[in-house]
Order: structure tokens, then sequence, then C-alpha cells
């Protein structure tokens, strides 16, 4: 079977090619950080060699929480945010019919919803009057429980579910993804006897796809677990490997680094594939995550081909050339539709008459590849035979390893996220959370200046 | 009534304030020549005295063209891509309910789906085949009706409509927006029969939103175009002030560009509200595409928050210090929904009981607002007294006024697309489309090499 492949030669205009050699050490000796577990960050490795750790009896144990929510449930509200949320929206939109939101849904195969990433009082008081004739169930994920939003979210659903299907459904529908022992999450599952799982201490919120936190939903929404574990199984054996343009992970991580080094400041994940959306923006929050401290990163930005081309494309082909972008393209589209012939021809398009769609999309793709490098864009092109879980989860595994070697490279430590607290912190001091007196006063203080 | 209202406060740290009074007449100078049409671009103005000229009758001409799509169909598909795209759907995902899309739709009410904006074989499969057991109808909005992406669409839902409904109600419920003579799009309109509605010629497609483009696909959702263009028509008088200050747009403009000169280089557009995604999505291609040009421009980017606090939180707290903010605020949600207590307070959150969800948004949102200024993001903040049609109105033309001053003070010509060209005519040449020949040749030439 054939894997993603990577090919960066469109990038070869804009940097020297000995400098992109002299990366090879530097990959190497990030790649052995990363196996010894010396660096920075090293307490959160769980990703590293996750894949092939999965056990098939963790996989079955899955699959049967799984069903039991798919077979009592129409729909089930998935609560989580950040990591807890993205990995799992990224695969299930990715594999979703484009219009399965359309189509009615039942027990059996239930909705997926997401909630618990928000406080719009809008969005709650919709999604609690939408499920108020449904039954439902919750996955409620976060490794503490306290998590503002998803707890916030959870009290909400855990209450109006066992108002509406009686507590002792509500213990069967309502799954718990937390941590092993602590934590408000952790507490409530043991109190109230549901089914849970645990979020692993060493693997943080964006690289925890592949542990149930992104599992559980992606097998309620009826996808395959252990396809999607093969795939990532697989890129984790391609991506140890040492030589730098043996592997991909570490290529993509060299170099996207020599590229901000010399002064594109903006990577733009590109898809021409719309249900690859939610995919970018986990790309988004892995590498924005990961690399935005210390005052340094590339800014991971992220658009949606050829939607988009009418709206950025103007940008990117004559803005700032502070850009670069990386294209991933699914070679072979699901489905098969030719282009009819119309007698009239009044749209001039006849010319395309009986080719596959996919095949203009593909000029559109090459097209503007060329186009954008003519406009000094550098290019990156990942190739996905498919898009289907085995590949789904090459991806996950691929971007995962580069942005560890990636942050490395740049001298941060790219597993921790000491600037998220920011915004937490003051805003529980305005809202007088109990053990906030100090910073409430100060920042009442601070706002009557 | 209330208008929106801009704050720029707490951007001041970050410029000096005699450089914003510099701006005062430079930005008189701006708007005098969008006034008097003396500028680069000034046969793309009419959407600056637009509001204000749009009649009673042509509003009701709309309202009797939506309601008949109303009427007769379950499903209306909205083809057109850019600005024959983003205005309609930033404006109908505004109001909608967040889970309209899971609840059944039937004539009278139709559910709105948008295509004609990508090229993606899964996508149009999957949409031909949704829309075999619906009573549907398509509004075909393209200027020139050979738009690749809008085109190819519209044949196939042309064809596919006559097939399900017969030829006599396709000529019913298929109503075009294009140009007012010529064109392919026109001129199948004109030979079929559909009731059509005129893309006025000084009117660029990012700016047109508040033609029929967006006012007839509003209005088909069931949205009151008539308070839309009501709020525009408020802004329109609110935005012809020469006074740097009392002028909302001026200020913008003026802002934004001093923070872009003073190395502020992206412009992240953030809602607390997930329903103004796709309005911010409107606003990157109407900056972007404005001012994107002769390698110059602010990067446009755009987050949800607090969703995207936990994704580019930690970028945009302590990444490059090149970004700056704006945040567009809503004051009040349109539904209420309270906190409950909950006796156990496992989640410790009962210091929230009794609070409005937006209480803890609105929390939120001061915190992060606190914290991204300490990190050293300007911010600007746009507040916005409730979600409705009056005030995205007033939104609408606030930023497009900016726009317009903004791409002046940049100068460059705001009302340009010329680097939209370069990837189609790479396509059309892949796709030896007639007329192409030479370009056919000289590209596979060059991927020969």
């Amino acid at each position: 079977m054939e894997n993603i492949k990577l090919n960066i030669e469109k990038t070869l205009d804009f940097i020297a090619k000995d400098k992109l050699a002299s990366y090879e050490e530097k990959v190497r000796a990030c790649m052995e950080t990363l196996e010894k577990g010396t660096g920075l960050g090293n307490d959160f490795l769980g990703w590293l060699h996750l894949p092939s750790s999965i056990t098939k009896e963790h996989l079955a144990d899955l699959k049967a929480a799984a069903q039991t929510l798919r077979e009592n449930c129409e729909v089930v509200v998935v609560a989580g945010i950040g990591g807890s949320y993205l990995g799992a929206r990224a695969v299930i939109e990715a594999l979703s019919d484009s219009f399965a939101w359309l189509k009615e849904k039942k027990a059996g195969n239930p909705t997926i919803i997401f909630a618990g990433h928000n406080i719009s009082e809008d969005y709650l008081y919709e999604l609690t009057t939408f499920l108020k004739d449904k039954k439902f169930g919750v996955i409620n994920i976060s490794k503490s429980g306290t998590t503002t939003e998803t707890a916030l979210a959870f009290r909400l659903l855990k209450k109006q579910c066992e108002e509406q299907r009686g507590k002792e459904t509500a213990r069967k529908v309502i799954v718990a993804v937390t941590d092993a022992k602590k934590g408000a999450a952790r507490t409530t599952a043991d109190k109230e006897g549901y089914t849970s799982f645990i979020i692993p201490d060493n693997v943080g919120g964006r690289f925890s796809v592949l542990t149930p936190v992104g599992l559980l939903p992606i097998a309620v929404a009826g996808y395959d677990i252990e396809k999607l574990v093969a795939g990532a199984c697989e890129m984790e054996k391609v991506c140890a490997n040492g030589n730098l343009h043996e592997n991909p992970s570490a290529l993509y991580a060299a170099t996207r680094n020599e590229l901000y080094r010399e002064g594109k400041k903006i990577e733009i994940l590109v898809n021409f594939h719309p249900k690859l959306h939610y995919f970018m923006e986990w790309w988004k929050q892995l590498f924005g995550e990961s690399e935005g401290k210390d005052h340094k990163g590339i800014y991971p930005s992220s658009v949606d081909f050829t939607t988009d081309l009418h709206s950025m494309g103007q940008w990117i082909q004559q803005g700032e050339r502070s850009i670069f972008e990386t294209v991933v393209s699914i070679e072979t589209p699901n489905h098969e539709l030719h282009f009819p012939s119309d007698e009239e021809n009044l749209d001039g398009l006849n010319f395309l008459a009986g080719k596959r769609i996919d095949e203009v999309n593909k000029m559109a793709e090459l097209g503007t590849q060329l186009a954008h490098v003519d406009g000094g864009v550098p290019n990156l092109h990942v190739s996905v035979p498919t898009l289907n879980e085995y590949y789904l989860g090459e991806l996950i595994y691929f971007f995962e390893k580069a942005c560890g070697i990636s942050g490395y490279l740049l001298e941060v430590n790219p597993f921790n996220q000491p600037g998220v607290e920011a915004y937490k912190k003051n805003m529980f001091a305005l809202l007088n959370k109990p053990g906030y007196e100090k910073e409430s006063e100060a920042i009442q203080a601070r706002l009557k200046k």
C-alpha cells in the first residue's frame, strides 16, 4: 500500500539546497532528543509511540462503548474544547457525507454534535432546545473536569439528560474521557458509575486524537478506529527514519524552519477538498500552540480552495511575500461524477464534458501551485492517496512527529502552552471565582483606572 | 437607536497619539477621493451610496421572487463563489439557529445550501445525491456565467432540476442574478425566461452583499432585507462624517494602517459568538482582496473565541509580536439562559450559578482583551448592540467604507483583484480551454522540463 508523500521541490527556488542539507544532523539530534526524552517538555512524549502501543483490547473496549451510545442515542453530544475537540471533529468531518447533517438520523447511527467549546448563550440555548425531544447521550471530554467551557456545557447537558431520559438511562449514555484518578470529571464518573476512559498524563491535548479523546467520538460516528490507528502505526515506522530525505516528518520540519528563517512568517495549509476544513483547524492548534511562544513561531493559517482562491487568493498571489503554502492533496475522490455535455453550450464548458470533476479540480490545484510559486510563494505538497481512516491516521502522525521535531529545531518547548492560562486567570478574577480573591481585587482596581 | 461603536483605546499604548492625529487630513482626502470618484478603481464605487439608493420597489421585487422560491422549494441551492457567496452566507449564518440544519425543513421555509464555490467531486456527487428526492430550486449568481466553479455546478443543477421537476417548474424555481445584458448566465436566463436580477457594473463582488447577490438569498432564507438595508443606510450617514473621531470607518482605517506601519502585519478578526464565523470570512475577502497587492497589505485572519483560545490562543499570547486583534462583540444575545446551581458542585462552578451564560462569555472577552494587550497585542473593539439584520447592515457598510479608505491610505487600488486571474489562466491552459491554445502549449512545455 502506498503512503502519503511529501514533495518540497517547489520550495527549492526559495531556499539554498545546502541550507537544507545542514539540517540533516540537527534533525537527527532532535529525533534523538525525542526518543531519549531528554528535551524540553519530556513529560509529554506519550504520543511518540502511542500508535504502536494501542492494543486490540483497548480498541475493543472503545468500540463496545461506542456501540452502546450508537444503539441508545439519536444524537451524541461531544463536549470538549481545544485538543479535546478538534481531533475528533477533524476526522469525523473528513469522513462524513457533506450533507450528513441534513439527513434524518436515528438510534443506530446518531448525529454527532459538538459543544463545550464556547460560552455562547445563544448556542447553548439553541442546543438545549434542540435536544428537548431527542434521545441524546454525552461524551464528556476533560482532563480536569473544570475547564470552564466544557464543564459549563456538561452541567447543563447532564441535568437535561437525567431529566429527559431518567437517571438510569443517563448513566448508560453519558461517558467520561478524563484523568485516571483525579479531577471533577473523574469524581463524577466514579460516583455516577459512567463508563469512562483515561486521558494519559503524558499526552498533551493537541496530541491526543489517538487516545480515547479522539477515538471514542470517531467510533461513535461510525468510523473505523482500527484503520485509523493502523495508518498512524505505519507513519510511526516511516518517520523513525533518521535520513532527512526518507522521513517526511523530518523533511517537513526542516523545510518549514528554513523558510521561516528566510522570512516566511506565515504558513498557509491548503486543501482542495472542503471536508478537510477541520483537519486544518486541528493542524493550526498542533503547530500554533506548540511553536507560538518566546515571541517566535510561524503563524499557522488555512484556506479551503478553490473557494478561498476567490477571497484570499489575491493576497496570496500579490500581497507581502511573507508566506508559504503547504497543500494537502487527495489523489482520488471517494465518488465518481462526470461532467455532462450540453447541446447549447451557453456556458462554454463543453471542453470539460466527459471529464471527471476531480480532473478539473486537479488542474486548478496544479495551476494554482504554478501561479503562486511564480508569485513568490514557496509550495510544499503532501499527497494523500484517498480520504479514509487509514490515511487520516498517517496524516495525523506525520504532522505530530513533524511538530515535535520542528519545535525542537525552533528551540522552544513544543509541549507546553503557558500562554493559554493568561485569559483564564483574568476571567476567573473577573467572575470572582473562589481562590481568586486577590486577583479579583487587582483586576477591579485596574478597570477603575 | 444605538449604533455599532468602535473603541481603539487599547491600541493607544502601541501607537503614538500624534501619529493618529496625522491621519485626520489623509483620511479626509481619501474620503473626498471616494466621493468625487477621482481615485484608482473609480469604476467600482457603486457600493458607496448603494444603501440609500435602494428603492422600496426593488426590495419588493426581491421579496416577491424570494417568496416564490420559499413556497415552491424544500431546498434552495445558492450557486456562487467569492463575493457571490460569502455575503449571503455571512448574513444567513449569523441569523440562523445554530442547529437549523438539523431541523426538518419544508416548502414554506426551505433549507439553504451553498454550491458552485468549489470543484470537489465528492461535494457535487453528494449534493446531487442529496437533492434526488427534494423539491429544490437554484439561485445562480454569476456576473459572467462562466466562472468555472459556479458554471460547473449550475450546469449539473439545472439539468437535475429540469429532470426532477419538469422544465416548466424549473423555470419558476431557478432565478438568475447576473449582468444586465451580457454573459452566459444572462443569455440562459433570457432564453429560459427565468426571473432575474442585475449585478450592477460598478459594484465589485466583495462589495455586492447589498445588491441582489446577497439580498435575494437572504430574503429566501426568511430574513428581513429592509432592516438590513436600513442599518447600512444609517452607517452610510454616520461614515460620511469627515471628523476622524466621529467616523468609525475612518478611525478603523487610520488605526489599522498605523499599526501596519508599526510592524503589525496580521490582523485577527475575533468573535465570541460562533454564528459570526462566516461574517469573518466575508471580512477576510473584503480586506484581503482589496489590500493584498503590490507586495503590501495586512494579512487578514480570523478566530472564533473562546473555541480558538484553546488552539490559536497560545500563539496570540506569546508568539511573534506581529499581530493585532479586532473584536466584533455582541452586547446582548438573542436568547436567555441562566446557569443552574448544583447541590454537589463537583465541577466547582457554583460561583457561576444564577448568572447568564453571556455574563461568563463577556468576562472571557474582557479577560482575553486584558491578557492579549498585556502580551503585546493591540486591540480594537467593535461593539454591536445585538445580532439582527439591522446591525449586520451597519457592520457591512462600516467595514466596506473602512476598506475603501484603508486601501487608499495604503496607496493601492482597493477595487481590483488582478492576482485572482493567475491560477485561472493556468487552469484553463491545463484543461485545453478553447482560446488558450498558446498557453496550453507553453504550460505543457514547462511541465515537461
